[in-house]
């Protein structure tokens, strides 16, 4: 029989579907997974404080977006189908410059209950007001990275002032003491950001052992004023100023040759395909997965913010990863579903340095479970096939975060007030655009 | 209060918000549209024999799917991620093989399925087995134009069986007397039907006043063979035969030039793009709807069977459609969300002739309600930014077609036995394959 599944305690999680075999899962006191097999019910997890029945649900690894600015979810559906610099300079910059705190902390609510609603456990966000979106993700159970958005447009004196924020917020997040929530140095792109400030960047982020999320070679047009302005492409300018490492999230890379594609790979950088972002912005090119596959690059999936993608369900955008992928590169064989799946499981908590994304004892207990009675789950010729290619987030009936239960059966407490709040939140920041 | 909503009779939808207005929506005991308007409720729809209580949920005309192989749901997921003639020759012809009219019609009753969660309507069918799927057609209510796939292989012999299949059809369906279930003739396409057989399909069409379907330019390889073959392009065959008439839906058509995407607008032809099946085959080449559209031509919305999408959710692949486009042409302003959102619903309804697709007195009571606080409608900046680029089919709440309410609350009356006749009909069916 299930138990109250709010609070901490161990938590078993009876008859599920994992790999083809029904199992039980155990996990810890720590949200760490004890044990996983198909007598784990009766044995180690016998009087476990919480009790989740599976009942043949298909179990995942909770997925994992690295790449949000997710209190754009205020911006969802404000600004469609322009021309960039127009919908940049004439919608998105005025409204983000009336954004507050509050603003941000509902945005980001909104942004961790969709998540938490299409399965999705761990993201790695660039933004500002990150104060007020750490106090969001440690209220919703998430895992998170979170970097605030370093852009000094070449300017000295600017450049201080963000060196000092980002201090600033790595100085707040080491405070808050919550194993779930990380920082790192998000500095915004080679064209707003100057190379000292990358170096800055590099080597505080390296002094401090932390992340570094940044924007890469998204448009042609980044590549080729990199080359007029500095005689160099975006890879070659963060290689110099020891962006790219291990702990590196670069996003987008659509316009990566292929040499950088070995150079990415070499240093151990993770990328993160945005699919819906890029064809939505139309960047002209794909990521090229095949180059980066071919270098044994590490490769992850990120939606982009609701303002360019204008939903953070990953299952969804693991169809157009794997779509986009087969059609800008005429291949119908480019990414089958079971790396497509990887990109967003293993690889991406591999890259936020969140366990190894598997299901298995000594990983954090990050797990979906997807209803096998949906129509997108039927018939069951292939569980990674439906995941894929086949169901959108609402599939997800459970998601789990390090042993928090924060949906089961696709109710989260709380969800109702951040809808009220977030869409109040909206409706008085398009009014004060209005009115300025 | 909500009333009994099953069987027939007068229907009132209170309280719905349509194009940014709230109103009450009234249907007659035939389905029809008969009134629209904020005191509908206390007028005409006083008294109606069934209530729906709107809450302020969204209302659209309900969703049509243009081009689908319906009973293909059975091989969701059954093979994936191969190169083209592996994948036709190895694994989905084998699987044919094995088809039964029990199969097709278990398969046609998990699409209706489908489509009735997802907020479809009406679709465009060509397969085999047709009487079968006629049959699962009508038990779910829905609207359809169902043709029976006809493939000569250029043999004269094959021709008359086909002809006569064809006519048999026809006549069942005829027989059936059902408004919400129409006939067409199916010529597959240019490389699998002679020209005496494309010639007979569009006279027999004619003349018994029915529509066409057909594939048409979907993969660059259809072009060339053609044009090495017969010395013309496709478009050019069908022309010479007859079939591009304002009864004819040509699926795909990502090859066409732009004399051939003028002569489609000439011949008043309604195109059905399939952008997910495209990306996920890799044929190379959107569908030009610039060229199309520039011409006037009529562009709806298809998903293509289950072994090339997986899926037959209408407002996903809303969202494939509108970022496909501009990512293939290069424009972020191509297909904007309102122009996406007619293809699926004015644009479809008109090209399978049930009515005008819109919510107006005098036509059918085709109506979809979409939960306004669910997360991918909040905030609301733009209902239809949020349906086409946000809402995946989940967001709809209650399907109506032709008066009928075939789904309220996410409720399918019978839902739970199709999902497991048709797990059971797709095993049993494999298991065929394997033993033979």
């Amino acid at each position: 029989m299930e138990t109250d599944l709010s609070g901490r305690g161990s938590l078993l999680i009876r008859d599920v579907r994992l790999n083809g075999e029904r199992v039980d899962i155990f996990a810890d006191e720590q949200g760490m997974i004890a044990a996983v097999g198909s007598d784990v019910g009766r044995t180690e997890g016998r009087g476990a404080d919480r009790v989740i029945e599976g009942n043949g649900a298909t179990a995942l690894p909770g997925l994992v977006n690295t790449h949000t600015h997710a209190a754009m979810t205020l911006f969802r559906g404000y600004a469609e189908d322009m021309p960039l610099q127009e919908w940049l300079s004439g919608k998105i910059w005025p409204i983000e410059a009336h954004l507050t705190g509050e603003d941000v902390y509902w945005g980001t609510k909104l942004a961790c209950l969709e998540m938490i609603r299409s399965g999705t456990v761990a993201f790695s966000d660039m933004y500002f007001f990150m104060q007020d979106a750490a106090r969001a993700v440690a209220e919703a159970g998430l895992c998170a990275v979170l970097s605030y958005g370093f852009i000094d447009l070449f300017s000295g004196e600017k450049r201080e002032a963000e060196c000092r924020n980002t201090e600033e917020f790595v100085r707040f997040v080491r405070g808050l003491k919550n194993p779930r929530i990380k920082a790192a140095v998000g500095p915004h792109a080679v064209y707003t950001v100057s190379k000292e400030g990358l170096s800055w960047c590099a080597e505080y982020s390296e002094s401090e052992g932390i992340g570094i999320h940044i924007h890469l070679s998204e448009t042609e047009k980044e590549v080729t004023d990199a080359v007029a302005q500095w005689g160099k492409r975006p890879p070659a300018i963060l290689d110099e100023c020891g962006i790219l490492t291990p702990r590196t999230i670069a996003a987008h890379c659509c316009w990566l040759d292929r040499d950088e594609c070995t150079l990415l790979a070499r240093r151990g950088v993770h990328v993160s395909h945005n699919p819906v972002s890029n064809m939505k912005l139309a960047t002209g090119r794909a990521m090229p997965y095949h180059w980066l596959k071919e270098a044994g690059a590490s490769v992850t999936l990120g939606t982009d913010g609701c303002a360019s993608n204008n939903s953070l369900d990953l299952l969804t955008d693991l169809k157009f990863a794997a779509l986009l992928q087969k059609f800008a590169w005429n291949s119908p064989t480019l990414l089958p579903a079971e790396e497509a799946l990887a990109m967003a499981t293993s690889a991406g908590a591999r890259a936020l340095g969140f366990g190894n994304g598997r299901i298995a004892p000594g990983e954090p207990a990050d797990i979906i479970l997807l209803d096998p009675r949906a129509v997108c789950n039927t018939p069951a010729h292939s569980v990674i096939s439906n995941v894929v290619y086949s169901c959108p987030g609402s599939a997800v009936m459970t998601t789990i975060c390090h042993g928090s239960v924060l949906m089961h059966d696709r109710t989260v407490p709380g969800g109702e007030e951040i809808l009220r709040e977030a869409a109040r939140a909206a409706r008085a920041l398009v009014e004060r655009v209005r009115e300025s």
